[in-house]
Formats: C-alpha cells, structure tokens, sequence
C-alpha cells in the first residue's frame, strides 16, 4: 500500500462503518498521566541545561549520566525491573502473563547533540516511562513482557541499537566521540561492558515488536495541523564526496574564456542537485552541505573543489536513479567547463520500512483518541531503523513546532506530547493482542 | 587612444610609411647579451630552488637573502653604485651627463611567492641589470643617471614600491610576512633601516621615469604568438566579502520546499558573477576563489555561506557599474531563496594606467627589433602600479607559456627573455632623449 492508498483509506475509515462512536470512548485506564509526564520533561531538561533555553548532553558527558541516573529512577518508580545491558542501554522489564512470549520493546533515547532541544529523544523515552507507569498504576498486566529501552548514544550513531543488531564492532568502539572519550571508555563510563556485546546480540523473534515514539523534527504535521504522524518508513541516506578538478591559476592575469574553475562547476552542479531531486514529486531530499575550494585565495582560480552529496528516500531504487541523474549531469558540467567530477560513496544507510500492521494500529489508535492522523516519512534516523532488523517496527511522530530541531528553539505542544503518549499506550495495548504476534 | 585605435594604428604603423627599412637595422651597441641574461637567469633559480623545478623564495628568507646578495655582485660587476635603502630595496646608479635631471628607473623585484617559479620579477630584475651591463661594455653614457631597482618583497604586498610612495606605515610593518617574521623584522634582517623610511619617500620628479619588464603570467601572448606586451595599464582591484544568510536545518527532514538553503544561493551567486563579467566584451574578470559554509556537516542545510568576490579591470568605472549589477542580482537571488546577501568591501587597488608616450616607445623599439607587439592589461599588481604615481610609468610583457604563473611550472622561453630586454634597453634610450623629459 503506498501513501497515496493509505491515506485515501485513512480518509474512508474515519468517513466509513469502522469509526464506530464506541471507538471514540476511551476507556480512563487507557489514558496516560499527561500532567506527570511533561513535569518530567521538565526535569530531564536540567539535565546539561544551557543558557540558549536547550542543552549539552552528549552522550558519556556528566549531564548525560545524570540524565541517565534519572531516567533509572523513573523506571523503578514505575516498578520496572532495571538493568544497564553490555552496550550501555537502560532496560526496564514489567513481567507479562505469557513467559513463553518474546518482550514488546518500546524506547528512545535521551542523549543529545550539542546545542540540542529538550524533545528529541526525550519525550520517547519519556513517555515509554509513563505507559509503563500507567500499566502499573492501572494494574494491566500483558500478555507479553514489557521492556522499556532507553538507547545509549543515538546521536552519535546509533550505537546502543548498534549493539542489538551485532553491529558494533571495534571499528565503531576505537572512535572518539563528542565527550572526547572513545565509544569504549563511555560505555564503560556508564556502567556497560564493551568486552560482553555477545551477549546483547539479539536475533529475529528475541523481541515481538519494537514501537518508539518521537517528535517529527520536520515541518509537515505542524504546517498542516496534524496530531499524529503514523512513520511510513525511514529512509535511506547515501553520502558522497565529490571531487571537482579543474586548474588552479592567477585570478588578474587568466582571462575569463580560458578558466577552467572548479567552484563555478561546483555552482553549476549544486543547482543541478537541487533540480534533480525537486522536479519529480515525492519526499525525497538531496542536500550539499559541506564545500571547500582549493587553494582558497580571493585572487586564485579555484583548481578544486570538494563537496559532500547526500540523497535520502524511503525507495533506496529512488535514490539510486536519483544519483545517476545527478552523475550523469556532473560529467555534462564537466565536459563544458574543463572540468572534471568524481564521486566517492562514503555512507549507505538503507531505508526501514516501518510494519504496516503496526500502522494500521496506530492509526485505529489515533482514531479513537480523535486525533488526526497522516503518513510521513522520517527523514531523520532512529535506533527503530535497526530494531526494524529484529521484529516489526512501527513510529509514531507528534508535531515539531516550526520544524525546527538539534536546537535550543525545538518545541513539541504539551497537549502533543500527551496525545503521543497515549497513542503509544494503546497501540502497545493493541499490539499486546494482536494475533499475528 | 584605447585600446582598439591603439592596434590599428599599430597596424598602420606596420604597414605604413613610418617603417623605414633604416630602422630595421638595430646597431649591435644596441643589443644585450642575451646568453649572459639567461645564464644568469639559470644562476639566480638555484636560490631556494625546489624539487618541482620552481622556487621557494619569499622575501625575508635565507635563500630571498642569498638571491639578493647574488643580484648586488652582479650589480657590481656591472659598474653600477649600489646601496641598500632604508626600505631594503636594492638601488644601483650609473651616472648620467646631466646631473641636473632625475633619474630613469628601472626595475623588478626576486622574490618569490611560496612554491613559486623563475620568471615572475627575475626576468625584469636581471634584464635591467644586463642593460646596465650594456650600457657600461658599450661606454654608452645617457643624459639622465639610470638607476637599476630590485624592489624588497613583492609577492608579500608591493612593500619596496609603497615605501617610495610613502605608504609603508607601521600598519603593514607589523604585520607578519610569509617568511614568520614580520614586515619590520624581515626589512632589517635585508639592511633596510624601518625607522628610517622617511629618506627613501619620494615625490613627483624625484625620478623622470619608470620600466619594467615582466613575463605576462597570462595567456594572450602565449595564445596569439605575439612577441611583446605593450601594458595598457595595471587594473584596479577590489575586494569584497560576500555573506549569504539563510537558515540551517536538518537535511533529512526539512522538505525541499522548505529550505533557506545559503549554498544553494551561493551557487546562484556564484554563476550570476561569472555572467554577468562575460556577458560584456573586455578584459574585465570576476572572481569567487573563497567559500565556507556553515555549519558545514553533510547533514545539514547550510544556513549561511561566505564568500570572497574580486573584480579588476582598467576602468575604475566598469567595475563599480559590474559590481552594482551583481549587488542587485544577489539582491533578487535573495528574495526568490529566502535568503539574504551583505558585502563588505575590504581592499580597493585604483587602476594605474601607463604612460600613452611611454607606449609608443615599446611600440617603437619592438618594430626596430621586428617583433610583434601588442597593447594588453596588466591582470596582476606590480611596483609599477605604485611608481606611476611619482613618473610616466611604462611596462612590457614577454609570453608566459601556456599563462601558467605562480608554479615551478612558469616557463618563458630564452628568445622571449632576451627580446624584452632589447626592447626594454631602447626603451629606455628613447626615454632618455625624449623632449619631454
């Protein structure tokens, strides 16, 4: 079912027999503590708090640990059994009536950029807390274990889901990151052990399903006033370094028909990127982000330019024609301006299709909290793009005012956070039974 | 007389009666010794000499001093009287008959810029020694003393030639030069004196006139097989920094339309200057050597861009009327993107022309020599620029093969070197007997 059939049967259902107005009754121990939970948002935000109104978290940063130290507090107060796993990870379990089935897993994280905003990742993690929470508080006991998930280190790559899939490896643990200390030494620093990763390893059917709450960070359902976001997929990046040769020399004395200027082919081919990618219709996006010119005087001919590409779409095929498109344009600049263009692929996420059942049920989830409710993408990556390995995955998105995130100015409605939360409460609920699972 | 009227009346002179077969005959007391100037030309390439074949000999370094020290013996042994004035320059007198009149100078500066070659200033400096060479093996005594000038650091910013023109001040004195030391420094470390600068400032007819020789470091003679460059003049030059300010977000998950995307603008900016230059016909050149944008990560939407802009030709003019046309241009660039321009103008060379009379003489002594000659710009900055301030100024091209300058690559062939100097000593001996001077 593609966007334009699932949206078309978003619209027949709410029209049609199955938005009976029983659906539209929900049930008070169906609803989550909307007060509590932005009180916690609250206080997490303390946590690496800056001057700008965001904060500094970076993961294995103090404020991170104290975060983290928090957050461990929450999940015992909501009765969860908790455990620091080898990569770092925090997991909360709430024990099911079924001990033969695998765990529902339901997370995020709560590690940010620098610089960052008091949402992403946050209100996730959050309100996988208080679902948890609301369980206890209400007595509901499921027929599969709960686990509660708070990912280590999402923002400098994933790391903590990394783990789960048998990705981490050596590479990943030498690096340094944002805190100035290895991927190793922090995950020693908050209590992991680097040396066990085996034994986070998970496989297919070790969990049920993986469901994650977040905040869109793109502009859609705030400019088109939708509640919720039912994730499509997330999609694939691909990133390239390009190479622009062209001939360095003497900006007075080079007349302007015998350059061969690598920053005006650099010019040519930046518009011809964004041409590309925006005359077809659809989501996918393709951004130059990084230049540097070569040698970089005001009074030299650049010889040579460098640039970064990258293309994303949920249709990796997408990308790919997307791509040769843009190749084959370079080597057309190239041909007209004696110059010549070289790419060198640095970077393939492949993309993650989020479960269509698990869709269905956000949707039918939304519907009963009268809630509107669209399919998006997620341009952005999740540790769900890697839980999508093990089990079916689905995302819930609520709004991001302005689209604007990785910033002190990121801001989610608390009536948002709320509807998010309750949102994942009952689609866990609904996936708790379903009978595919 | 522009420059078309120039050339036709060059052809007409060609053609016409004025080419006497007498003048055809070029006395051999007339002509230099071109294989001594080019072994010495071979001689002063050892000083800082690199593996690439060029040279690394920035003013102020061991190998700048040993070069200097090399120039000053030949000097010498061309009976000249040398000195080192206050601003490190290397001066040589040869008496003239009337020591009423100022002097005709003549010169060009050795040093050179980083990774450079063995032509750009060499090829002047050593001509001009040679024609004092001449001038004393043929006892060939003019009216006007000659003096022989080899400017102090060139490459670094003209600093020899503004010290005549009084325009070395403490500003550029403490600045550092690419040798670590500063300006100050390096001019004591050659036997200049910087406090005592005042006693080389010159005013209007302290000197009768100024010569240089030069290889083109472009490629128009090299391109048309023309022998020598009649400079029509230096251009002016002006320099501006350029920032685009748009807005940076997330490159996943901000939708195309949605983006204030500053290198998408400057890339606009970036082409709307390469046309606006060309769309008009002349010699005048734009260039965009810098650029950076930020915050510069491949998965983010630049928010802003800087950039450098230069603009030179002849015509002070031309160039305010081309930089109001792209000022307006990146003004409407700015309003279709959702982004915003500013310019800064930070450096602002005035156009130096040549003296029209002076011209005619290169004219002249190239026909005697029969060689083809033809009005060109000056694309780069030279002393000249500042001596045409004090005298009639007048300089000549030699062919720079392939316009390939700055590099070990500059080549000018030994022909081309030893026609400039012949052309630059009757030149020279023209100027001497002038009514005007």
């Amino acid at each position: 079912m593609n966007r334009r059939e699932f949206n078309s049967r978003l619209a027949a259902v709410a029209a049609g027999p199955l938005l009976k107005p029983h659906l539209l009754l929900t049930p008070s121990e169906q609803l989550i503590n909307g007060e509590r939970l932005n009180r916690h948002l609250k206080e997490l935000s303390e946590f690496g708090k800056n001057p700008q109104g965001g904060v500094d978290r970076v993961a294995y940063s103090e404020a991170d640990r104290q975060a983290r130290s928090y957050a461990l507090n929450l999940m015992r107060a909501a009765r969860l059994e908790t455990r620091i796993d080898a990569a770092g990870n925090i997991v909360g379990r709430r024990a099911g009536r079924d001990p033969r089935l695998a765990p529902l897993l339901v997370g995020s994280h709560i590690d940010s950029v620098p610089d960052g905003g008091n949402y992403d990742g946050d209100v996730g993690s959050l309100s996988a807390i208080e679902v948890a929470q609301t369980l206890a508080e209400k007595n509901i006991t499921t027929r599969h274990p709960i686990e509660i998930i708070i990912f280590e280190n999402e923002e400098g790559g994933l790391l903590g889901s990394l783990a789960l899939i048998g990705d981490l490896t050596d590479r990943e643990l030498d690096q340094v990151s944002r805190s100035g200390k290895t991927i190793r030494e922090g995950i020693r620093l908050i209590g992991g052990d680097p040396a066990g990763l085996d034994s986070v390893r998970l496989k297919r059917g070790d969990i049920a399903a993986y469901l994650e709450l977040h905040i869109e960070q793109g502009g859609i359902l705030d400019s088109e006033k939708i509640d919720i976001g039912i994730v499509e997929g997330i999609v694939g990046i691909r990133w390239w370094d390009v190479t622009v040769e062209g001939f360095a020399n003497h900006a007075g004395t080079t007349p302007m028909n015998q350059r061969h200027d690598a920053l005006l082919a650099a010019a040519r081919f930046i518009q011809a990127v964004n041409r590309i990618v925006t005359v077809i219709p659809g989501w996918q996006v393709g951004t130059v982000g990084q230049i540097q010119a070569f040698p970089g005087a005001p009074n030299v001919i650049p010889g040579k330019v460098t640039l970064s590409l990258e293309l994303r779409d949920l249709d990796a095929q997408k990308i790919e024609t997307l791509f040769r498109q843009i190749n084959a344009e370079a080597a057309r600049i190239g041909e007209e301006s004696g110059t010549r263009f070289a790419f060198h692929e640095t970077s393939v996420n492949v993309p993650a299709p989020t479960d269509e059942r698990v869709r269905r049920f956000i949707l039918e989830s939304s519907q009963e909290l009268g809630l509107k409710a669209k399919l998006v993408p997620s341009g952005a990556g999740h540790d769900a793009q890697d839980m999508a390995r093990l089990a079916p995955m689905g995302m819930i998105f609520v709004p991001t005012v302005g689209g604007i995130s990785h910033s002190p100015k990121e801001y989610t409605q608390p009536q948002d956070v709320v509807n998010g939360a309750n949102v994942l409460l009952k689609t866990l609920l609904k996936l708790d039974t379903a009978s595919w699972l």
